[in-house]
């Protein structure tokens, strides 16, 4: 007979944590995800545009890949990897650098850790003390929570249409000498654009510009965290860029995020890989080594193989981007047509990532005041599921949305536009 | 051509992290990896008693674990898991607790991790403020570098072999009015002792008086993390218990720490998950989700119909048993072989988990004067890799040292005995 211990629990308490955790905001994106699964629930038929994940009916993992985990487990790849990653997947994505970016790094560059996302609190973690500053733009994907959970001084600079959501340089100047991260992110999840290669240089040298200077006084440098983990999706011409190949002086100051996720539609595999610094990532490892954050071992050695099949690498990145390209393409051209016949939303290009960035101009129609109006109105009467730039550290209400094409079909988009468009135009009427 | 990154990175600098990382000391137990690594390079036959962890192929994962995850795999269980884990696991963790510990707690107490370090990172990172006071007994695992991280004010309570390595309620008693966390650990890492559940219901009482106590004046209460990771692994007429089996009153203030690492010897799949009061796991989950160490999907999936199949767990679980016990057996007899014989060496008869705690009495002999000193010798002269308790906090020399035997087997054990017996035999000569 087991001891029933809920009686036991009692109300509600919030004394039992600390100030961090108490403060912590929870995320919109689950509580949209709440609101979705009751309307499926009641067989309602959702375009599902909101998760910046994959189905794995419409994305699969390479086959092979898939295969390579299965029989390292049946190799006994069981026990602990070491906790700055198998060596054999640390050689790989060395040499995967080298191949694809065209940057040579030393192996004590690369750390390997459970997926993008530790890497992120990683460079948080270990650059940051309570108080210090960090820059970075918004709409931009959890800064803000990473910024709360050091303690740390946020400067938010807010991007525009006009820049594709892109920072300039000209925007970040005045922040920076203030700054000892600033948080950089192409293609940039939420909104599917890319920062130019003019842009990107710019800053790069700005900041390489503002180290000299407190170098020459003793003070410690500006970092630059780069979250590139959607680099290999890009769209049409559109050319990815890092800020140490266009600014290679910037290399000593800059760590990069990226991993297995969203390239191989691996999300669920938590493989992921940060480059940068030896000095720096010595440090994360030790941090994220108390963290617990490793990746499992035998995703790990089947990573590292499959990395270094270039021809495969290269076919299945071929396909993924083909497959993106025709979801974000449906859903713009979509959108567009309805711009065209004089209705009241804009799409911007797709250039890269799963996303893509549209603003519903409702606010101020038909008694639609916030966002979150908006997305209520598209969610209920057009089952077209959207997430707010609220999500994404931009507090105000702007009409603008991020619409995630990888969990949906051409013919779920397809079948949605009609939907949305009436719903437009019942708006307008 | 690649750009070449190398040149730039120049001489080690610290000034690119925070205060927090430049303090975290390394692991004592991977620099003494790296000395093994090395003799056993040079062709020297090591008996590696140093990692907490297994061979594969002294110790392989329940075959139908690893067959579930390709299964998995297959059926495309490859994206996102919810962050708090698959429903589908926290329902089978809650069956398991209930079935096997007596302990029934709702759905909302069960949070899957990636392994279970991150729940001990997360309990200290969600309960603790800066400058709050976590009590921990010493030897214990890791709590000193968990304590660094959170900038707690660390009580630590030194244990001796006469209780086992345990703490007893008049140890502890004298710290709890001030601190926020208590941290236990049973069977314990490193030295294979396990709590009476006398030792444990004296504790367990006094905190649920401290508690009392601290809601009559509506100050915040003292937590217990208890990591019984290596609770399945048990031997002989040893009997685990929990606190909140012992006194009730403690559930919402205990949270557990578990997993699949050591039970099933699944160190390298990353599956842990964490048992307690709904608002603190719901804290945890907020925290952990950012921090991103979560468990990856095929896993989960996989361990989810493991543990519901109550008699493959079981059968598992007892040739697991009996496998650890004999090597621990064999080499505690060993060990207890040499003291009859009158030589300066001490074992405590093995209760649990994968560790033997062995005292050498050899400080002040031959010149040897610390712990690394008898460690070094026992390496180069025996092959017998051993880990001395200043990695587990303890940081006089004592002569003690953890022995641990996952990753032997019984005739590596009895083929190191007689090469430890010659060099014994030496020292006192």
């Amino acid at each position: 007979m087991a001891l029933d211990l809920n009686p036991l629990f009692g109300p509600w308490r919030d004394d039992t944590v600390g100030t961090m955790a108490r403060g912590l905001q929870g995320s919109e994106i689950l509580r949209i995800a709440a609101e979705i699964r009751e309307l499926v629930a009641q067989g309602r038929q959702v375009c599902n545009l909101t998760v910046g994940d994959f189905s794995s009916r419409e994305f699969p993992i390479p086959a092979v890949l898939g295969e390579g985990i299965a029989q390292a487990l049946k190799a006994g790849e069981t026990n602990y990897p070491p906790s700055d990653g198998m060596l054999a997947l640390r050689q790989s994505v060395q040499r995967y650098y080298e191949r694809a970016l065209g940057l040579k790094y030393p192996l004590d560059s690369v750390l390997i850790t459970a997926g993008a996302r530790p890497i992120i609190y990683g460079v948080y973690r270990s650059v940051l003390d309570a108080g210090d500053t960090v820059v970075y733009p918004v709409p931009s994907w959890n800064n803000n929570h990473y910024a709360h959970m050091m303690g740390a001084r946020s400067v938010e600079v807010k991007t525009d249409a006009e820049h594709g959501f892109m920072p300039t340089v000209e925007q970040l100047a005045p922040h920076l000498s203030q700054a000892r991260l600033l948080c950089l992110c192409s293609p940039l999840n939420p909104t599917g654009t890319m920062i130019s290669p003019e842009a990107m240089k710019a800053i790069g040298q700005r900041v390489v510009e503002e180290n000299r200077q407190r170098e020459a006084r003793g003070a410690r440098p500006l970092l630059v965290m780069y979250d590139h983990i959607y680099w290999t999706l890009t769209i049409g011409q559109s050319r990815h860029v890092t800020p140490v190949e266009l600014v290679p002086e910037l290399a000593p100051y800059t760590v990069f995020v990226d991993g297995v996720s969203k390239a191989f539609a691996a999300t669920g595999l938590r493989v992921g890989w940060t480059v940068g610094p030896p000095s720096i990532i010595s440090r994360m490892k030790d941090v994220l080594g108390h963290v617990g954050a490793w990746a499992p071992k035998a995703e790990q050695v089947a990573v590292a193989r499959f990395l270094d099949d270039a021809p495969a690498v290269s076919a299945y990145l071929e396909t993924m981007r083909r497959r993106v390209d025709e979801r974000l393409t449906a859903l713009h051209q979509g959108l567009s047509a309805m711009r065209a016949a004089g209705l009241p939303v804009l799409s911007i290009p797709p250039q890269g990532a799963i996303y893509l960035t549209a603003r519903f101009e409702l606010l101020g129609k038909a008694g639609l005041r916030t966002n979150t109006d908006i997305r209520k109105l598209l969610l209920e009467k057009a089952g077209f599921a959207l997430v707010p730039f609220q999500a994404f550290g931009l507090m105000e209400d702007t009409g603008w949305f991020r619409l995630s094409v990888g969990a949906v079909s051409v013919e779920d988009i397809q079948a949605a536009l009609p939907r949305v468009e009436a719903v437009l135009r019942e708006v307008v009427k």
